[in-house]
């Protein structure tokens, strides 16, 4: 038998899909409008020349650059045209092709406008606006937070924006700090759009008045002139130069020289600055940040999206590229047919889908916090209520974030070396998908940083719980600690194994002991006379593994509960995905589920005995599966992934496109002749006659 | 009290040191000879402008790939001038900083000529000496192996050598099998050095005589012109682009189209193909590609070094910067002296001295190997000792060769991380290093690929051992089955724990029991009647897991064994990074040494206080460790490594050398202007009066 083509290789796997794969992607993208919504806008961007992405594997940083500005106009304009619903969308769907212009909007759209919408006051926000500050007419904002010193500690900050009650402006100030003589430490850094796009910029500064220092707020400074693009007086910024990826936005550095601005132009919905210096604190200053939280939020959707993406390219490939396993007269075997290449990729496949609900989860939860916190009233007796949910949103969003951008990071990376060479091209895809996404684990909160938050949080969680405060949401099995802690699995066969239900308490039992573990380490610590500071530092390790093991505990629960709404003729496949996401993680983290005893030696064979079943069975509908997530060729932009398969001769045509075969080296005739053609020749040497 | 500045910070961690540092270095170094030697090649670097670094972030594909080419003519003067033993230590300096430039000159060297050296007669190797194969002067040779469609599976590459004994040539072929469709699979594809250096290659092809297929054998072509570099007729050859990393070296792909080559450039010291079409098969064919060993074996130290140049780059930068943790009047706390960054960053430096010892061990095993194969001849007695020390080193080196790259591309990962948004600069040095060495986990053995053959080789010692066949080595544990499958461990307090050789049994206890499981998987498949193949298949999972922890545990081991060579003055510290190599990955790898039960729950957790403790002891090292290391600033090439530690200053200034300050960018008044400043028009609308 002849080997099939990759066309006709790939088709077969289409024959007798599982379930139906149009209301997959219904159900996925929230409904029929929405798919329809995203079809229109992957076309729209298909055939607009402005986003071409077959060359930019060719191009170099500077046409990079610019070509992401165009792009960003041409974004200018459905931000103006659409409605913010389908705008979200196009950004939804931007960000899968081009991760780089999608951040060159969102600090203005998200970082810059999300600071001015939730710490402005209804005066202010209404003059930035007038002034263009949704449309990026007028006025093209960046986010100057972190400083060439300071990251993730906000608090550390050093710039200054010091009140001259005379004149009623701040002087906002990089300073100098002779004494740390590190002069440069306060160079406000990394400022995306800073370098070649921004007009204005949101800088997080310490407030001085009357020489007290108040900590951080916020200040609208303009740092370039909007006709001539010169620099504001007392302004100097400079490019931070090439990165890993996302290399069409143009980070800068900004110092500031006593740049004086006017008293409104300090963001005043919390904190206020009289005209007379005198300062009004707010009365909950935790709900200052909140808005903040949205770039988490949106990182746990993009993890799930940008996972299925790589997976869509590995999965089609492996559907297609056949090594080893020639029987005599038979084709090569194809790699999805391999145990080895089934237990690399249809986890994660699972894990794309846990993901994916979460991210559902954790957004809506965020809308709806955000809608009430606008709503609320100081005097408000919901406060109490609000603080809780942030508090709640802060916890779990912390650790969710972290532990989806690693396991989208880790697709990725998965992915590209199960196309083994090919995946190390450019042309492939995911190693600029790999080194695009690399940042998401650090900015908006560094993963481990935000780990130790999250695993705080359960401490505390675990602390009121013992003292028999109720907990709500993704910790409400703290509730049940007397029992969970030394559950044990009821499975009596290994098909048992596979209820829903028996894996969701596996999580609860292992994440209710590391989390008590955690806690019980921390009131070590107090005891033994530690502050609370310094006990949370000494059992970071416990944190840390306990936020990891309620993360994944957390996301499995979501994908649990996202199933049981789904349509019962979607529910059978996505019943052996939840499995499988279920039981792999507990096969690869089995040491816990050992440790606590809710598994023994014996059930713990039966989850790796099943979690290969599972494989087998996710393998049969990898294609479909992958097809439901509707990507257009255009947003999976790798030959290597093309939905019809032709993979190899596409790969051939794209790469001798940019590269003209038989083509000689410029630099033949002075670099590569010398060496080639050089002669050695022998000379007489000079001897010399030692006279004694 | 104030701050120090980044060189006091760094300079009181070299206060105190633990051990002599220079001894360190020595005892590395293989001997103070070997210390003097690099430096002196690490100085010769650095004064040469031809292997300038500073730059490398801001050139375009084209400009780097000249300069590679200038740098290997430089190399090809030390190539001449300098001792085999020196010229290897020069190539492995040039890999810590410039590894396209080391792969560049390496598939000459290393490929080519070990193909050309481990497969050609006497006469033949010598007539390729004399036409300057091996100093590059007359010859470049590339390695022409892969192809499109195929990678690891070389049996079933497509290019064909058919005897035409008419002429008594070969014609080398890329066939295109309609009855494929593939018109280009065959190509051969990835080829180092290809696309713009090379003369010859050799050229792995089907044998074809008088219709009769004999596999895959080796002949060398020649490909271009050596005075004019054109292609030799037959011959095209294209550029594959851009790559995930190491830029420099020119990959390209070559069709052949029935170019002829005498009979005497087949390679035949194993086959031959005599005059009259008669092929001599070799007695011995498991012999030909043991050269090729070579690369993985190089592989393993190339982790160990490459881990420690990351791990010099994070620690250092973790020694210097401050964050959080400030109490009053002091300063903010140094990463260094944080528990979860000890806990990110020691295990890593444990590890890489495991890839240290492991390199040395392997390099040994396998330069024995290679001087008892040349004495070898037929008949020898002492031929089935030689396979059976081939199989032991082909066992080993592919599981160690998957593990080791894996763990390096995964330190430098962790590395990057560890200097938050710093760490995505190009500039802080670590994006490249990934990129660079990403492909180490696919070249010379896909690593998935590689697990799967060494836990083959594991299923087939235990059988072995089974059958009362000793074994010997690294696997010679298999021969206490019996003891080892139920030992418990005998510690009974926590210090206990802590043993060398408790931690060894440790190892060699959970070894044992994964691959008897593996093995006995096996075995059960043969009994339901499937093929040895099919059975081997089936249990992919269990030898890929079999695979894992026998060669943590062979690392473990080589550690173990460095650590007994070393003077007494360096054992402290060798014996304390042994032991958080070996618990560490215990307590990461939990499950399996808790399902066979040699740790008890409660032991496990001794382990766990363990590694924090040795986290700490070792953090206490870390600066003078790295030093130890011994990198020079050039070879670092990273301002937010430098040994004097005043790397903010440093890495402000390389960046604002390379990016002026307060540039416009040139797309302003095209791209940014009209944007920015584009009026909305209140059009009056058309109206329509439609008719009734």
């Amino acid at each position: 038998m002849a080997t099939p083509s990759p066309t006709a290789s790939i088709a077969e796997e289409r024959k007798n899909p599982g379930f139906p794969i149009r209301e997959m992607t219904h159900f996925l993208d929230g409904g029929e409008q929405n798919t329809l919504l995203l079809e229109k806008i992957m076309m729209e961007f298909e055939r607009d020349p402005t986003f071409k992405t077959i060359d930019t594997h060719e191009q170099d940083l500077a046409t990079i650059r610019r070509r992401t500005m165009e792009k960003i106009a041409k974004m200018g304009y459905y931000l103006t045209a659409e409605s913010v619903h389908a705008f979200k969308k196009r950004m939804n769907v931007l960000t899968l092709f081009d991760p780089a212009s999608w951040t060159r909007i969102g600090v203005h759209l998200g970082l810059f406008l999300n600071s001015v919408q939730g710490q402005a006051t209804p005066e202010q926000l209404s003059y930035w606006v007038q002034k263009g500050a949704v449309t990026l007419n007028g006025v093209i904002g960046c986010f100057a937070m972190t400083e060439l010193g300071h990251g993730s500690n906000v608090a550390g900050l050093e710039t200054t924006a010091t009140y001259d009650e005379a004149s009623q402006e701040f002087i906002i100030h990089t300073p100098t700090l002779t004494g740390k003589i590190f002069l440069i430490l306060a160079t406000k850094w990394w400022i995306g759009g800073a370098a070649q796009t921004c007009t204005h910029s949101a800088v997080y500064a310490q407030l001085y008045v009357k020489g007290k220092c108040y900590g951080v707020k916020t200040f609208v400074v303009q740092i370039r002139d909007t006709k001539t693009f010169d620099l504001m007086p007392g302004v100097v910024i400079g490019d931070c130069g090439p990165k890993m990826g996302r290399h069409g936005i143009d980070n800068g550095w900004i110092q500031f020289t006593h740049v004086r601005i006017p008293r409104s132009h300090m963001l005043m919905k919390h904190s206020k600055v009289l005209a007379n210096g005198t300062v009004v604190e707010p009365p909950l200053a935790q709900l200052a940040f909140g808005a903040l939280i949205n770039g988490r939020v949106t990182m746990v959707t993009d993890s799930g999206n940008i996972a299925k993406k790589a997976l869509t390219i590995a999965i089609r490939y492996a559907a297609i590229r056949r090594q080893f396993g020639a029987k005599p007269g038979q084709p090569e075997t194809k790699l999805l047919d391999y145990v080895i290449h089934q237990h690399r990729l249809m986890p994660l496949l699972a894990q794309a889908f846990a993901m994916h609900f979460t991210g559902i989860e954790v957004s809506s939860m965020f809308e709806s916090l955000m809608e009430r916190m606008d709503r609320l009233r100081p005097g408000d007796k919901e406060i109490n209520d609000v603080l809780n949910s942030l508090k709640e949103l802060h916890g779990t969003s912390a650790g969710i974030k972290a532990f989806c951008t690693w396991n989208a990071l880790n697709t990725i990376d998965q992915c590209r070396q199960a196309l083994g060479g090919h995946g190390y091209s450019a042309y492939a895809g995911l190693a600029s998908l790999y080194n695009d996404f690399a940042v998401q684990c650090t900015w908006e909160g560094d993963n481990t940083i935000l780990t130790l938050q999250a695993g705080r949080y359960l401490i505390g969680c675990y602390r009121e719980s013992l003292n028999g405060i109720k907990q709500h949401g993704g910790v409400a099995y703290l509730n049940s600690l007397s029992t969970l802690l030394t559950a044990k699995c009821p499975a009596k066969t290994s098909e048992e194994i596979l209820d829903l239900d028996i894996i969701g308490t596996a999580y609860w039992v292992v994440a209710a002991n590391v989390v008590k573990k955690a806690g019980e380490d921390f009131q070590a610590c107090l005891k033994k006379g530690l502050k609370e500071e310094e006990a949370y530092e000494e059992c970071s390790q416990a944190r840390l593994f306990a936020a990891k093991i309620h993360s994944f505990g957390y996301l499995y629960h979501r994908f649990k509960d996202g199933v049981s709404k789904a349509p019962a003729n979607l529910k059978p496949i996505l019943v052996t995905l939840c499995q499988l996401y279920g039981l792999y993680n507990i096969s690869e983290l089995s040491g816990p589920f050992l440790q606590y005893e809710y598994f023994s030696p014996k059930q713990l064979d039966w989850v790796k005995a099943k979690v290969s079943e599972l494989c087998r069975a996710v393998r049969k509908e990898a294609i479909p599966i992958t097809d439901s997530f509707n990507f257009s060729d255009f947003v999976i932009n790798s030959p290597l992934g093309r939905y019809d398969g032709n993979m190899y001769e596409a790969y051939f045509n794209t790469i001798t496109a940019a590269y003209k075969p038989a083509t000689k080296a410029p630099y033949f005739q002075t670099h590569v002749y010398p060496i080639l053609n050089r002669v050695q020749t022998e000379e007489e040497p000079l001897e010399l006659e030692d006279e004694e």
